[in-house]
């Protein structure tokens, strides 16, 4: 293998091609970055066998050829040399390669792995091709992505729920104390329905890579996995087996008091509170008391409290209910709306978010007990 | 105690005399911050005993008085306040204080401890008076401060030297295994001269709060300590007791190579050659050969090899000279800069690094044994 590249395209594509590096995995090939060049192209492949991401840019090809480069030697070097035109040639001798980069009149060794042994990608039959606008993509990530805990020890909790009817892709995610639901659209050639669930962590990385995206990206589901490509850039991730937690039981139809406040004042008032707040097993607890088209919000510590009163309007009972701080402020700051509802069920039962006037999201959160 | 002041010249304020609180010390109420107000101003004085930090901002006064507030707590409070006039006030009762912050029709209350608890700064009698323009202090530390490590155990290596011989002061910075020596001016106005050695962390909080300043501040020198002050902000530091090393006679005055170079292009090859470099006792160890007006440097692990000649201008001898690779890049990093001056004697014999054509500056390095 032999080929020239700007430096400039290379640091690009490794920044994204070195986040599915895998610094703990069990096979040393999976610390490396796996380089294929042929037709005036490189391809780089990262992968820890969960996500697999795939960055393809234009070189000079002079021989083509395949090694793997030990993947954070490699970017870090890149990442130092000079900018500009840059010259790799791999030569593989007794069952390791040895990578030459020159720039200008100095070089420096890279010791790799030869291309074959990087673990390949069977490609499934007739996967089902669908299409979604990246804009669309993110947001509905964001809204969804932070109740899902990538370290989960049961895998459907490390996933969110795709769930397709049509051209209306419903997400979902959850992780047994708090749920959000998004419903957005994309546009599915076959019209078939799918439930997959993907691995968080493998969507987080999309959103990331496709965030600056102006073209919708296309979306292949097959039975074992999922790719996300866009010209340049393929990420395959494993479906997660399973069956998702009935998600629409536990979302009530009605409820006992119903709250529409401004989300602003709400999160710094609870930001607040946050500071005085009892812990209880790393736990910051916040309650609210809501009477009287008043929300108050009380905390107290040794060392201060907080007394605030939100003017909201209410209808329905007056209610006390225990939150976790944190799970109510995330979800505050992942949306952007100036009006919220807020329905609840009493003190034990599910409190529910939806933006004001908006029937395509919704955040269920479970009160603490008292 | 009972005044109201503007959140944002609090916060402001805050973020200076936040970074004197003590986390550690054994004397709560240096976990406090020591408010005073009087004649339509307030001062908030944090302290760990190293270092004083007092910032002085007009409020409106209602009724004088002092207290010290937990510092954190008041700081993290303070900071998610609604913007605009905040109303603070103060009681005693048994021995404790109780802070009521208003802020609209919301209250919150912090517990502190009553003012006179505060540990006092004793004023030494007929310090000296100096001033000294912000940008050159700026630009003395930047030079030096580096070198000196602030948890190291020999009181006399956690701080740099102040010598002051007229209006010139040269400040000298060193680790033992390498110096720094900055010749720079300010306005003496005794005349007198002065030796003084001053915590580095002193040093580089005082850096950090004139960075901006455009206006010469003031710094007073007696026996104790040394007082630097703006018109708002005052840092009291204790001088360093004890002797330090005599750095004159460390800094040779001839070579057996003089080397001439530019700065950036040894930096870049430097931070590539420590991508290879052997480690020893967790430090990076690189190897030049300078001959021929060629500056060879090469370095090789498991993983890769780089192997690089720059070009110079070479007088002397050939020399082969191992350094801390760190200690090298970190003040490249310092200087400015577009050429250096680079004199070695020997494989044993300090190397000295100066700025082309300035005699204001320059860094000592010993090598490693190899």
């Amino acid at each position: 293998m032999h080929f020239s590249a700007v430096k400039e395209n290379l640091t690009d594509a490794l920044q994204i091609v070195q986040r599915a590096l895998s610094a703990k995995n069990t096979m040393a090939v999976l610390s490396g970055i796996h380089l294929v060049c042929a037709d005036g192209q490189l391809t780089m492949t990262a992968s820890d066998l969960e996500v697999r991401l795939e960055v393809t840019l234009p070189v000079e090809v002079i021989e083509p050829g395949e090694t793997i480069v030990q993947g954070r030697g490699f970017t870090d070097l890149v990442r130092r040399l000079p900018a500009g035109r840059i010259v790799f040639k791999n030569t593989s001798q007794d069952g390791s390669d040895h990578m030459t980069i020159s720039y200008g009149d100095n070089t420096a060794d890279l010791y790799g792995w030869p291309g074959r042994e990087y673990p390949g990608f069977a490609p499934e039959k007739d996967p089902a091709e669908l299409t979604m606008a990246a804009k669309d993509f993110c947001e509905a990530i964001s809204h969804t992505a932070f109740t899902v805990n990538a370290d989960e020890v049961r895998p459907v909790f490390t996933g969110l729920l795709f769930q397709i009817r049509g051209h209306e892709l419903t997400i979902v995610g959850t992780d047994s104390f708090r749920l959000a639901k998004k419903i957005t659209v994309l546009n599915n050639k076959s019209g078939d329905n799918f439930d997959l669930i993907i691995p968080v962590r493998a969507l987080n990385e999309w959103a990331r890579i496709v965030a600056a995206e102006e073209d919708p990206f296309e979306m292949e589901i097959s039975d074992r996995q999922v790719l996300f490509k866009t010209a340049n850039v393929r990420l395959l991730a494993q479906r997660i087996r399973g069956d998702f937690p009935p998600f629409d039981k536990v979302i009530p139809s009605g409820w006992q008091t119903y709250v529409k406040l401004e989300r602003k004042p709400l999160l710094e008032a609870l930001d607040r509170a946050s500071l005085f707040s009892r812990e209880k097993d790393g736990t910051l607890v916040v309650t609210f008391h809501i009477e009287n088209n008043l929300l108050h919000i009380a905390t107290a510590s040794e060392f201060g409290k907080v007394d605030e009163n939100l003017p909201v309007y209410q209808e329905g009972e007056t209610v006390d209910i225990s939150f976790n701080a944190r799970y109510l402020s995330e979800a505050l700051k992942a949306m952007e709306d100036s009006h919220l509802d807020l329905t609840f069920n009493g003190s034990m039962g599910p409190c529910v978010v939806k933006p004001q006037a908006a029937d395509k999201y919704l955040y269920l959160l479970l009160p603490l007990r008292r």
